[in-house]
Parts: C-alpha cells; structure tokens; sequence
C-alpha cells in the first residue's frame, strides 16, 4: 500500500496545536502566509507518495553501494532527488537572499514529515544538508556565503556532517583528525571519520562537506576543536568545478536499516579545507545547529510511526482472520478490538509526537524572527526546553510504533519483504544518531532545566494550566475528565521538576542523571497530552468524524499516558539512590 | 563477548522463587533430587557457551539454505546438534519409559533459557521436537509411540508442528489441507503449509511431522481438523528407513532475524501420514501441547534479553566515552548513570520475566506429577492463567530489552554484525508465533479468567498477600516499602479483573477484549514484581552482595512498574468504550 500524507491532520496540527499563525507577517518570513500552508503541504504530499515512497522498499533491497569511482545510490534515486532539488524543496526554509523561499521552519517539517515517512533513507540527504546550510549561515564568512549557499539552497549541491571518529562518538571532544595551515589560509585536513550520512553519492556533482577538526597546537577536548568546510570538488572563484580534492568514501557501513542510505567511512587525506567561523570553536558553531538537526531527527519518529500505522491500517483492512459481528465470513482483523486498540495506541502516539516537534519548530521560527525581544527570548527558551523531548521521546516512539506495526502484521510482519519489517530496522537507528536519547535526557536536565533555573519547564506547566482551565470550561464531561487528567499529570511533572532542580542544585548530578531518561518520558507524554487535549478544544468546531477523532486521541492518551503519570514519579526520583548505592553489587563498580 | 549463563540466579530463580524443592520426590519425576540441580545446569552453561553461542552471529549472517536435496543447515549447526544429541538434552523432560531422563520441566526451562540465549535460532529445532514427543505421548497409539518416541526422545530425529497455511494463520480452522483415507488405515496428505520452523534439515537423517489436515467430509470450520504424522522418510516396520515420503521443502522464507532457523513452505503431495488421536479431533490435540510450546516461547524472551543485558554490559565496561568521577581518562560508559540506568531496566525485567515463566513450570510439573488430585488442580489452574503471560509478557519484554541493548551499544549496536543487533531482529518473532501476544490476552481474559469465574487469578492474589505479608514483617524499611507498593498494585490488578469478569458476565466481550492487552501487562508487571519481592525476602540469608542485588532488582521494579500499576487501570476498564464508541470516526467501521 502507498504512504498517503495525513495532509489534513498535519495541516490542523500546524495551526490549532503550534499555532502557526503567529508566525504571520513577521519579517524574516514574509513570503508566509496561512493561505499558502494547504497547497505546500499538497505539493509536499504528491512528491512524498508518487515519487518516494514507491522507491522506499527497492531502496531498501538494493542499498547503496560503493564502488571506484565512489558511492553510487540505489536505482531511482537520482531521478527522485531531480524531482525533490527541482521542487524547490531544499530552499523552502531557506532565507531568500539565498535563493530559498523564507518560509517558516514549522512548515518545512510538515513537509519533512512527508519526506521521511514515505522513504527516510532518501531524506537523510537533504536533512544533512540543512544543518550545513544552517551553518554557513551562522558561521560562514561573505565569501564563503556567496560560493556556497546559493548552490545548496537550490540543492545542486548536497552538505555532510563529519564529526564521529572511532573513539570519539558522544564525546566528540575526543576526536584527533588535524588541520594544518597552507600558506594560502586554507587548511590540509587528514583524518578518518565514521557513519558519515550520504558521505558520497552520485546526486549531484559536487558535496559540501563540514569537519570537525585539531589545529596543531590547540587545547585538548572539546575547547581545541574547529570546524572546517571541505569540497568533494574544489571550487574555482568563478565558480565552475575545478580538480577533485582529497577525500573519499573508503567504505560504506552494513547496517540493520536504512540501507539506502549510504553510511560512509571518509578518509581525509591533506583535503584542502577552509575554517568556519572562529579556529577552535567548532563545537560551538556544531551547537547552533544542532536544536534544528535533532528536532528534524524527531521527525524521523514521527515520519516513521505514520508509515507504520498506515501500513498497519491498511493490512488491518485487508487481512482477514477470525469472526467478528455483523460481518459474514471471515473479518478483516480490523474488527477485532485487540487490532483497533493497537491502530489507536499507534495514532495517538504519532499524533502527540507530531505536535511536540511542531509546536517546537513554531518556537524556533519565533526566536528566529519575531521583531520583539522578549517574544524571541521566551520563544528560544520553548524551542530549547522542547528539542531534547521532540528527538528523544519521538523517535523512541517510533521504534515503540513501527514494532507494533510488526505485531499487527503477525508472521508477515517478520518476513524482509514486508514494509513493516522495514520501518522496524529503519526506526531503529534515529534514538541513536544526533545525540543517543540518553545524551537528549543529560540535555533536558542538566542544561535545559538547570541552566535557567526551571523557568522554561514552570511556562510550559502555565501552557498546561491554561488548556486544564479551557478544557474545564467546556463543562462537557470528557472534556472536565480530560482536564482533570492532564491536571493531575502536570502536577507530577511539576514535582519530578522541582526534585530534579533540587538535585541539580545540590551537586547530586550523578542521581538526577539516573532519572533524566525517566524525567524525559514523563515530560513528553504530560506535553504531548497537553497538545492533544489543545487539539479536542480545537476541533469542537470543526465536523463530526474529525471533532470525534481528535477527542477519541485525546481522550486514549489521557486515560493511558497521562493517567499513569503520577506513579512514575518515585520512578525518577527515587531510583537514582537504589542502583547507584548498589552499583558494587550489581555491575561490579562504585 | 561470549554468553556467560547466569547459573546462580536461575538455580535461586527455581529453588526460591519457583520453589522447584516442592517437586522432590513425585512419582512421576523420581529422578529428580535438588543435588543434581547444579550440575546438569553447569553442563548445559557448558554447551551453551562453548557450542551454541559461537555459532550465532556466523549462523545469522550465513542463514539455511535450500538446495535440490532439501535445506542445508549453516555452517557448525549439525556439529553442534550432534553435541546436543548426545549429551542427551533433547530426552531431559521426557519419561523414562521412552528413555527420556524424567526430570522436570522446570529443571529444562532453565536449560532451554541458556540455549536461547546462546542461539534461539538453533533451539527452535529441539524446540518443536518437544512439542511433537508432547503430542505422541498425549495422543499417540502404543505402536505409534514406539514407533517414533524413542528416536524423536534421544535426537536422532527431529519434529516439526505443521499448522499455517496462507488464509490460515491465527485462525487454524480456516485451514484446507486435505487427508484422504488409504485402504492400509493411513491416509494421504496434501496441501501447502507455511512458516513451518526447521521443516527441513541435514541435522538428522529423519523429520517427524505432525500436520494438521481435513478428512473429506468433514465439518467446516476448526471441528473438521484432524492431526495427523508424516514422517520425512517412512519408517519399516522394524525401524529401519524406507522409502521418501511425498513432502518437501519448497521455499525458505526471508526473515529479518532468526536467519539461521529455517523457515519452510512445505509440500504435502499426497504424502503417507498416521492419524493421531480422534478424527476431527486436531485442534483438541494441537491445545494439549499448546501451553507447553507457549511457554517455552516465553523462554525465547527471557533468553534473548538476558543474552541482550549480557552483550550491553559487556560493551558498557569495554566503551569509553567521556569523563567520570573516580576515573582517569576517557571513563568506560557504565559509568555514566544513564547508562546504568538502562542497565538495571533490563536485568530487573528479565528477572521478572524468569520468574513467571519458571513458576509456570513447576506449576505445569505438579499438575502432571502430584499425586494429590487437589494438588494438581490447583496447579493446572495456575499453570494455565501463567502461561498466557510467560508467553505474551516475556516475549514483549524481549523485544524491548533487545532494543535497549541495542540503545547502549550506540553507533555500533546498528551495525549489522553487532549481536545486539541480530537479538533485535531475532527477538521480534517471538511474540508473533506460537499465538500473537493478542491472542495471548484475550486467551487470558477469555478462557483462563473467564473459564472459573476469576478463581485461579484470585489464588494468585492471595500468594501475593501473603508476599506481602512476610515482606511487611521484616520491619525494614526497604521490604515495607516494597510491601506497600505490591499491595497497591494486586489492589489494582484486582480492580481489573473484576472489571473483566464483569465485562465477560455482561456478555460485553468487546470492551473486555479492547483491554485484554493493557490487562496482561499489567498482570505481568504485578506477578512479576510478587516473585522479585519474594526473591528479595529469600535473600536475605544469603551473601552481601547477592542480596543487595536481589533487594536493588526488586526495588527497582517496584518503583517503576509496581508504583505506575494504579495509573494504569483507567486505560483498561475505560479505552474500550471510548475508542469502540468512536471507530466509526477512526477506523471507518461500527
């Protein structure tokens, strides 16, 4: 069965849960426009299921394989990406000095949410290079800019991260690829880096590549690192391609999914490469772009899940077992109430995961181009509260969902060939990549709670209080007991919160680490409860079915995910104190 | 890393929480005497790690084939076989009488966990093979049982269970094989059948196949199936071989894990098969020997997650990344508390896991041994009620501890030639065969709470007050809090089972079923946490450290699965309404 877009879903989640629309008529975003938001996300929705998602399971079969001359992609992927790069897909959230149509983030990530879904080996490329582009534009002198961006933005050109090495993955501060100065202001990079995503490829002509690399000389860890740009094909100053410098793929990963997606070894060879932004701050130019790259990773969760659940859908539907009242003759399982409880713990799952990272993209837009200060400053603290939840608590949803999307599939759902089998593996890799969802849950509590002091956490339990109080005023008894739920849940969030602070503030790191995984499920599914409830109050205007959907998703979340919340309180706070006191006895350390 | 089994915590698991010493001395398991516990433990740890779990990655990665003659087993496997033959594993359980060693069948759960856990994939072969001994010896002629059970108890051939067909897969009776009388009394055989696991083999020189048909006539539906045996090759009179039966081997499937396992599309061409037990009287058959394949299933979970734990702790002490405190230089990861954390989740849970499918087997032991008849009922009833949730909850818990273990390798665990990841891929099956874990539930709520209204789930409560109660008169804190945070949580599986038998009594059996699988969770997480509670408390003479253990695992799983038990009634006793209520809205169906 084809991935079809949840336009409609996606399209009402934008606007009732993130609230696009205050992003209207701000300045760096002027090409925006609430009328525009339907026919993109339309446009988005044809190439997503006409021209990738019939690639996603060859894709898969066939993989990317490396040969001498380089990586070449699995059949139709070229011709996908000329469609995608002529689309203007690259550029949609890129500024328009650019070339880019300056459109808000939020709405590119319904549109990345397409992309993933219907082939997310596929939109690893692009992804990557957004954050390349987020870093010239942060990071890249004028010159810099001119040569590059415009050919990214359009997407002739594709950009690569290059950060892991062997021994340096989350500690990147570990890494020991060097730079050495030419006399010209270049620098000669060697090195070897690891699961470099779409390293090489034959898309297009030319690769942007950006490194993190040592200077000799500079402080070890973290504080010695700086970031380089590295052209697959060296670039000529008129801008016409001139000889091929000196980096290449000399090996490509075998891995468990995503196999359409080349994962390269590079080796790095006196590559001529050229310093982005200040020497020895490559960790810190790596950071402004890393919110994006690991919000657009939580969509990978989201993208992931849909597919999983429409495939479950669809088999659901046509996959007959079994009896089941008012049909003659064998049922679809789709009748069994088992199936249905599953295809709804799938679709509220998804749904919540959709608007945590949406609502976080809005955030970003905000911070991003509002004319007021404040709203920017409270907007960037949202966005930055949000993103270790959107990346962690989504895409371990995903590989919660697409494994019950196996279940729902029974031996089929085990065999290669079958889609389902395939988001299982595909899922598997986004809770690892940009950040391990452990790293996501230090993130949440050790930066995001603990370096404002909670405040950011305390306005979005205020966010919470004003749907408790909206839901209540309906006097609608669903509604009041979905209020009293999220009402209950939030004051369990509230007390992990101040508790985590506490910890924080005592210099008792090591327990409120041992929680922070914990800490972050609790958020996101009080957060995600929260915008599923704003989305019922929403819809009681809108038609029969929808308005029944949307309070049916609500209602299903509340009464499992945010009913269960208060008893995984002694979970988080309690449990740090159990194994850490017991850690001789039970792994044999202090 | 090699599988280590953890032959102290399986031998407490059977004395002290499945209280194997109740078994001592019943006529039917006279050669069972605690001393010889230890040592056939030791030896199968033997096979395990030297034998069987070296060949698990190569058998993965190399898979079985098929070739003209019949499917080729990967490279070792019938060396290894060998070894398991003749160290007499496959006769362990089995009489004596058939020249089986008698003992229990707890005793060869804690054998057949190690076997998993070393290479699930090659267990499945003996695997089936106890489920064919178990279906002679209930069904079988005397001349049959001569016939087959000698060679099938010692190894030297193997069995299949024939049920799937493609139209037929939960629901067997759908299932349209056809069984032709003979004018001898046999019958000839013919259809397709799939996913028959080790239906072909170089192993051993003979395959019995157990097939479930229609005898022409025959009522539609499951009472027209009869089970009938089909051996690969026809057995003389005087036991010699004869001549190839009409049954082969036509496909293997592509799976996304248990590679090594060969699973078959057989053939029956009018192949020459034996009547076992009554005509029409199959599925009655297949359900005797039903509990018993489930709850070796269940083992796959526990085996695979303890191989899981093993693997990722293994790699937490060798992977260094980051500082910490007491540690020079790079820290290996296990002491980051996250990691830890993860860590605990899964041995906690495979603990638990353990114990239920363990004290289902001693149960499963008096039922057949005691020779108190009142002593066998209640352990039949126990035995049922624990079988669906050994099966449904170890498996599920599996699948997460895999992909937890996977979680803690990062990079690497997504690296194909990881174990962590093949215990990913392979662990998925294990709740979909042998009944889904759906199934699973509403088998639960349906027949063993319904089917004597509640009284065996209420005798399991009544065992946890009574944990309960020795836990409160320790009158130390620890084992007060452990106390009250079991009562809580039997208070709510309470709740919910008289939730379901309402439900049942109502003849709503819909709203019950929406449930059944948030109820079989539940059930597990409280039985579970009663038999880690009651491991704790037997701890407590024992050395220091093994105690600390005991009380950490048990601690933990209180207060994370016990303490969230309460909030998890509402999204039993109220989805089922809402979201059948609404499947108009979601499904698109009433």
């Amino acid at each position: 069965m084809a991935y079809d877009a949840p336009i409609t879903e996606i399209e009402f989640c934008l606007k009732e849960i993130a609230r696009i629309g205050d992003l209207q008529g701000l300045p760096g975003l002027g090409a925006y426009d609430e009328d525009i938001l339907r026919p993109v996300l339309e446009e988005a929705a044809k190439l997503a299921r006409d021209v990738l998602a019939p690639l996603n399971q060859t894709g898969d079969s066939q993989g990317a394989r490396l040969e001498d001359g380089g990586v070449i992609a699995a059949d139709g992927f070229k011709a996908a990406y000329e469609a995608f790069r002529t689309g203007g897909w690259m550029g949609l959230a890129a500024p328009e000095a650019w070339g880019g149509q300056g459109l808000p983030r939020a709405m590119a990530l319904g549109v990345l949410e397409m992309f993933h879904a219907a082939n997310m080996a596929f939109t690893l490329c692009p992804m990557l290079s957004f954050g390349a582009i987020e870093a010239l534009l942060a990071h890249g002198t004028d010159d810099q800019k001119q040569m590059y961006l415009p050919k990214l933005v359009a997407g002739d050109w594709t950009g690569t991260m290059n950060l892991t090495e062997p021994q340096a993955g989350s500690d990147v501060g570990a890494l020991t690829s060097k730079a050495v100065p030419n006399a010209d202001g270049s620098y000669a990079i060697t090195g070897q880096k690891i699961y470099i995503t779409w390293g090489d490829h034959d898309l297009t002509d030319n690769i942007i590549h950006l490194v993190l690399a040592r200077i000799p000389g500079a402080p070890t860890g973290s504080k010695g690192v700086s970031l380089f740009l590295v052209p697959k094909v060296l670039v000529n100053s008129d801008g016409s391609l001139g000889a091929r410098n000196a980096v290449k793929c000399i090996g490509l990963e075998r891995k468990i999914g995503i196999h359409a997606s080349p994962t390269c070894v590079m080796e790095y060879a006196g590559a001529t490469g050229w310093l982005i932004g200040e020497a020895n701050k490559g960790l810190a130019c790596m950071f402004t772009m890393m919110n994006s790259a690991r919000l657009n990773v939580g969509l990978e969760g989201v993208g992931v899940g849909e597919a999983a659940y429409q495939a479950a859908f669809s088999y659901a539907q046509d996959r007959k077992q079994g009896k089941a009242d008012g049909v003659s003759g064998p049922a679809p399982i789709l009748h069994h109430a088992d199936v249905r409880r599953t295809l709804i713990t799938m679709r509220a799952r998804v749904a919540a995961a959709r608007a945590i990272c949406y609502a976080c993209g809005v955030s970003a837009d905000l911070a991003h181009a509002s004319d007021t200060p404040s709203i920017r400053a409270t907007a960037k603290a949202r966005e930055d509260l949000l993103t270790p939840i959107a990346k962690a608590w989504s895409t371990d949803m995903g590989v919660d969902v697409a494994s019950l999307g196996v279940q729902v599939h029974g031996g089929m759902g085990f065999m290669s060939d079958t889609l389902a089998a395939q988001l299982y593996r595909d899922a598997r890799i986004a809770p690892i990549y940009e950040g391990t969802n452990g790293i996501q849950a230090i993130d949440l509590v050790g930066r995001k709670l603990a370096g404002n002091g909670g405040a950011s956490m305390r306005a979005m339990l205020t966010e919470i209080d004003e749907t408790v109080r909206l839901a209540r005023s309906t006097n609608d008894p669903q509604f009041v007991q979905l209020a009293e739920r999220l009402w209950a849940a939030s004051k369990a969030l509230a007390e992990a919160t101040d508790w985590m602070l506490a910890r924080m503030k005592a210099e008792e790191q090591d327990k409120a680490l041992a929680g922070a995984t914990a800490y972050l499920g609790l958020a996101g599914d009080v957060i995600g409860g929260h915008f599923l409830a704003r989305a019922a109050i929403a819809a009681r205007s809108k038609e029969t079915n929808f308005r029944a959907r949307q309070i049916a998703l609500a209602g299903f979340f509340a009464e499992t995910s945010l009913a269960s919340a208060p008893g995984r309180v002694p979970g988080i706070v309690e449990s740090g104190d159990r194994f850490l006191d017991n850690s001789r006895a039970l792994f044999g350390i202090e």
